[in-house]
């Protein structure tokens, strides 16, 4: 039997199979109605755990356009949650033999990895607390593919909130992936989070440089623009001159809302950035597509709605054929040609019976029955940790290795001698001590 | 493309249609189970901003037994209404692709129009606030022309609040459209309102003549019966004479619960009206069918659960054929020979920017992001005016226009000449100088 | 027209159709995609007076894997019911075409049983308070019936709470018709309550033997073990010696899990027995397999998750099969060969007008509007009755006869000859006076 594939997170797929589910999802949306054989006699289960009407329907119809079956549990929270069933409990049983794929929305971070290593079944990633969303990011993908023709060196604006949101973080990981320049235009105080950035620069090779964003206007005006590009500095020297960063077109503004529940200032909304018909009208925004994940507030102004460059609703009602796409493939109803990724991010056991996951809302602490701990290893050197679940970094004070059962300073040599799997984190001496460590004596 | 046809209310189907549709509908219910091929492939999604398990389920049904999906979104108040996003947003975006036709359920009266001008697929209304639910009305009529063989000179007799239910409202109107005679046996206090029986009359030359209801028997033994007929007095002068008025044969009773949630008297259940056995048992009543639009309280006793003249079950029953033939239709996947209704309705833009509209409930009001304003003519002299989207009359004080920016007592001769889009309606003189309109000087 | 068959209690099958529904389930699981013609446009109906999302999803899985379509009504508490509508009325409309089976789930005892005797369709109970949930017992029985091969000799312990679990009681009458033995090994203060075994004695022949569970170790440790057998004491001392009542050799484990909201005390947790590896290494366990109706909390051990006894997971899943096969039957799309019950349980008139039911939880006190009452005789010397709807014993203090109107003693000659559609209960003499009764002269 071949390995079950899951999405929980857009890495899950390869850049090869992502565009080749493109493709497929361009064939589907041709006639939505013409693929309901795909997935006859598959049953589709979506458990969400907090509401989501949007994301729900759009894989309820997906599936059901694909001829497939769809259970819907839209209120986990008050039903088995509620009687204290764990999240492993509950994704064993409907994937034994209830539902032939599994869609989870959880408020806790890294609760669709949870899931992944219970089911029996694919399970899909709707979104897990404020860490991925997959499909999301696949979808804005797909509309940038379908309207400009490829990835590669677009110039995308996101403005708004980069703090907090979720959509735009996996969104800038995949435009870096994918060899697209980012173009920060921030609500004053909410800019694109350090450890983003430092993520863009040490996996894509994603620089930031100061960007001129004059020619943008009204939609610039009160920020300050950062250009994000996989260029190295030294070819943006060799291949273009400073007017490469002065930003004089642009091939999508991605507008996002005020996560105004994050940030706990309600007077935000009134001052929040906006764009309108008045913003679009720089010159460089010409032919740019405007994207947004919606819900909207008030951050897209009506008169918009009608221009030909506001994709918004389009986007959203791309959902539907890329979602057909990938459950397809992970129903095993579509087979991809492209190399699937070649290894899956190993996961260490964490051996000291300790969680170290600072995230109070990870998964690894709010399940209070099925609790899994893991970590991966993101750097050797300097050391680096982050949650197999959460994917938020480790704090690591001293290191331990549970065969000498020693502690370490986490820089020193001996730290990194330690193999991964004899590997435990302390916060100090006093917890390692607590947990029966010893300092090294050498 | 042809235009999208919607059900917002009844007036959007012409007589003609109505007929071939309960044909349709008669065909469909000799074998619920023969139809699953009319709309394999077509996605129903019910939107509901308010609960309503019977009318749900109902209109699922029918899209189940033609074949097509359907996508649950039962608690719409508590998901996507509740992260602030507008309903026009939300139609955009369900009828992007997700969904091929739209069943909504909203507390807000207006909503399915509102709904309809941004949809892009058919959006049938299953029940607005206290306005329309046009479906509830059709299949009222269609078990009284199953049962009775037609329409027209049927004599129906409504029963208990007369005053504050929707249901009785519609129904009455396309009883007058067509051509039926309606006896009225109100709870007292809870008549006909005034501007229901104008309607009538304006719109169906509907005169209400006192009835002598003494052979009802207890059914009308507290209530001033009131008969409203499409014939015009001096008609019932030359065929008829004074026996007609006296109301000695009943075709149909149709029952209603009190509304008691809408007049606060908890005290009203315990001395409503109740039809029961010894009520039907009058001589004009033998052959009466008993309706009801449910669900039933206590007004009709369980005595007459089994008695043959009892058809509020099959009633109910009868909502699925009819929903059927509506929603077949209304995919495009039944063509009706007859001919549609000749004109929709005309809005007319609200250039004040203020919104005339008096009922608070409406969605005018409540809608917060996209709004959208807009009135119908309903009368040109004298000059009247009502809510493009929840149909209340607009309260007019004065009248300007919007070229000359002068305003003009309602009735008067200029205030006539004044082009229905060049129309502003003002409560007041002050409502008028404040939006910066002068008193015409001559 | 065949009549309609219903399932409300496992009573209403016969052993002979439990078995070949067995059979048919074994089919369908081995592939159960492969069954989607079965029932194709037949419509299942949850209606959910409570939630319960592993029993629905179940049932509606089972449903679309037959091909057949599913209207979920999940939350019908906050709905229909808050209307003021009746249970018989709600189901009166859902039958009448929306649906051609419906699953009912109710908090009141007896609330199927009212159901079904106002459906036009066939009704299954999914569990209608602390009463019955026969779906769930014949999903057990299959477990055992599939892993053992047989029913009949099986020696079963019952682990944890035996006094409040619903689960336990219906499984253990179950265990008892198909001649399994039943090793109760309850948590101390939560024994098989008198009135279980009383009626295990009386119907089955069943008797209590003190049982040697000594070579159970860890799970009988703090707890006296009670040994249930169908075969008769004289029996026993036949063909068996004093060992047979020591136990062994066990084929199951079935553990429940504390039903805190029922004892309310929620310190039990913390004490509650706990199946683990450990307990699960005595000898006479050795190829026991583990059954859990699920969710569990703490009551199994995580490390017996991946044990190769442990089939509580398996056992949900085999929930699909069995429903399918139920569904199936129900639906007239599955013919048996075997024969149905011969006769049903017939209800007698509560002559009295007045509710004899001690269980103020009972559908007959909670429905207000369309209540019925009935009795069921479950003993004529010594007289004893119980109520039709949710089984409980009627107390009885005097009897009447609707024809002398007299009253007599319980246990007296007279009582006993009064026809049981003639007899009434009282509680006490005041109350039979009160209902117009006298004493019987001689």
């Amino acid at each position: 039997m071949p390995r079950i594939r899951n999405l929980v997170s857009v890495d899950d797929l390869s850049t090869a199979e992502i565009l080749e589910l493109f493709q497929r999802a361009k064939e589907y949306a041709k006639d939505l109605r013409a693929w309901s054989n795909v997935c006859r006699g598959r049953i589709l289960a979506s458990l969400f755990y907090e509401p989501s009407t949007r994301t729900r329907l759009s894989f309820e119809s997906a599936m059901q356009r694909l001829g497939g079956g769809v259970l819907t549990a839209a209120e986990m929270s008050s039903s088995s949650a509620a009687k204290g069933e764990s999240l492993a409990d509950t994704v064993r049983v409907v994937s034994g033999a209830y539902a032939d794929l599994i869609v989870l929305r959880h408020p806790s971070e890294g609760a669709a990895r949870l899931a992944a290593e219970f089911a029996l079944v694919p399970v899909v990633n709707a979104g897990d607390g404020s860490h991925e969303h997959p499909t999301q990011t696949l979808c804005d993908l797909y509309t940038l593919w379908i309207e400009k023709g490829r990835l590669e060196g677009l110039d995308v604006v996101l403005a708004g909130d980069l703090r907090y949101s979720r959509t735009i973080h996996s969104f800038v990981y995949a435009l870096a992936r994918f060899g697209a320049n980012i173009v920060c235009v921030p609500h004053r105080g909410l800019e694109l989070p350090e450890y983003v950035v430092r993520r863009l620069r040490e996996e894509h090779g994603t620089e930031p440089v100061r960007a001129d964003a004059s020619d943008l206007g009204d939609l610039a005006r009160e920020s300050d623009a950062v250009y994000l590009t996989p260029n190295k500095p030294h070819q943006l020297s060799l291949f273009t001159d400073a007017r490469v960063l002065r930003v004089d077109r642009v091939d999508a503004v991605y507008m996002t809302r005020a996560q105004t529940e994050r940030h706990g200032d309600a007077d935000m909304a009134s001052r929040y950035m906006r764009l309108s018909q008045s913003a679009m009208s720089a010159a460089p925004l010409k032919e740019a597509i405007v994207m947004h994940p919606l819900p909207r507030r008030d951050e897209i102004a009506a008169d918009l709605d009608d221009d030909p460059r506001s994709l918004y609703f389009t986007q959203a009602a791309r959902g539907v054929p890329v979602r057909m796409a990938i459950l397809a493939m992970l129903l095993g109803c579509l087979e991809l040609s492209a190399e699937p990724v070649e290894h899956e991010e190993r996961l260490f056991p964490v051996e000291s019976g300790v969680n170290p996951c600072p995230n109070t809302n990870c998964i690894t602490h709010t399940e209070k029955r099925h609790q899994r701990l893991g970590y991966k290893l993101t750097s050797r050197d300097p050391l680096r940790a982050a949650c197999g679940y959460c994917a938020q970094e480790i704090p690591i004070g001293l290191v331990g290795c549970t065969t000498t059962r020693h502690f370490h300073p986490r820089d020193s040599a001996a730290a990194r001698k330690i193999r991964p799997d004899h590997l435990v984190f302390f916060r100090d001496e006093q917890q390692a001590l607590a947990l029966g460590f010893s300092a090294a004596t050498r």
